[in-house]
């Protein structure tokens, strides 16, 4: 009985993995989608994200189901409570990568970002691709240090996004509305993207600490 | 021991409630120092976040510890996992209120929301505070009809926020780009604040039926 315990509780960690692996692919492809203009990796993005939203609901379900069998204490509960919390990240995570995928979309076949801000767009994305990869590991590995690289990459993200700002707002800068709109709100989605593994850092942490000190910092 | 269980999952509604009720305060006064551009307000708001923060955390604390002491099953078991997924987009919503008071504290003295998007803005807000409202009385009582009425008005903030880009995007948009990103964020910010509610709707469904969905929908 024990062991199928100590089974169910490893399939819940495989399970994020998998879903963290899937949300990897995602800002991947949604981040080629934006820079290439390439609609039908977009349209793939899109289509995707509801396979990721069924393995969070279908993971959720698990977890509550372990809870109500196994009546999980000490460690054991903090794993179940984490997978709750940690599935609701990475399902906006999916979310906010298909956001970024819409923009390709939307302004088929024209370029969507102009280039004053490629370049802070393109590192943008990798730091989200890095950090992703990293949220992999995290989560098979419960590193702390893997934790802490998030973090750094995070404060990186938060720059640009400063950056973007700054040029948006800046006088040189002479691009309609429309292009305006879409960095600001795409600059967001890499943001926010970033503070969810900041986020699941935490609840990682939790995971391992059993402390609890949840809220977000978004502030901008 | 049973009357004591009971007596604590009353306990985790009325922190809930509790909680809804700070929610509805920041995002009445925000909205209030979006409109009269009082600093004083927009700071009150930004600093009393704290306090909802720390109320979501000592929550969850105590929704673990229920977990752990009592083992709860069935709808006991969905009381304290809602609580804890609840608590999240409450503390979001918070974090939302924040945001659109940092809005009128960065263009002090300037009035963040220029004539020709003055009542669109004044609508969306009265639908948050609305919202914000019902939310409270959902988490009071339950109602299957409050739910639904988030719904509605959850559309017709989105229905504003479309507007805002329309808006935005038309020719007739001459603002500089300053305000045109505080529009974007702004009107982004009352657009996930309903989203929110609404995803505590459907968390309250889980409560009352056990069926589980999850996936925001948060396309735009």
């Amino acid at each position: 009985m024990r062991e199928v315990f100590q089974q169910e509780l490893a399939e819940v960690q495989t399970r994020l993995v998998s879903i963290s692996e899937a949300v990897e692919t995602a800002i991947k492809l949604s981040h080629e989608a934006l820079h290439s203009s390439d609609v039908q990796l977009a349209e793939k993005v899109i289509a995707s994200d509801v396979n990721i939203d069924e393995q969070v609901d279908s993971l959720d379900e698990y977890s509550i189901d372990i809870m109500a069998r196994q009546g999980p204490v000490a460690r054991d509960l903090r794993i179940v409570v984490s997978s709750l919390r940690i599935s609701a990240s990475l399902e906006r995570m999916g979310d906010l990568a298909r956001h970024i995928a819409t923009l390709s979309r939307y302004r088929f076949p024209e370029e969507v970002v102009p280039g004053t801000l490629a370049e802070t767009f393109r590192e943008m994305g990798q730091l989200d691709i890095q950090i992703a990869g990293l949220l992999v590991e995290l989560l098979k590995t419960e590193s702390v240090d893997v934790g802490d690289r998030i973090r750094q990459l995070d404060d990186e993200v938060d720059a640009l996004h400063q950056r973007v700002f700054d040029v948006v707002l800046s006088d040189d800068w002479n691009e309609p509305s429309t292009v305006t709109v879409d960095m600001v709100l795409g600059s967001r989605y890499h943001e926010r993207f970033a503070d969810h593994a900041v986020s699941i850092a935490k609840k990682m942490n939790y995971l391992a600490t059993g402390e609890w000190t949840e809220a977000e910092d978004d502030a901008e």
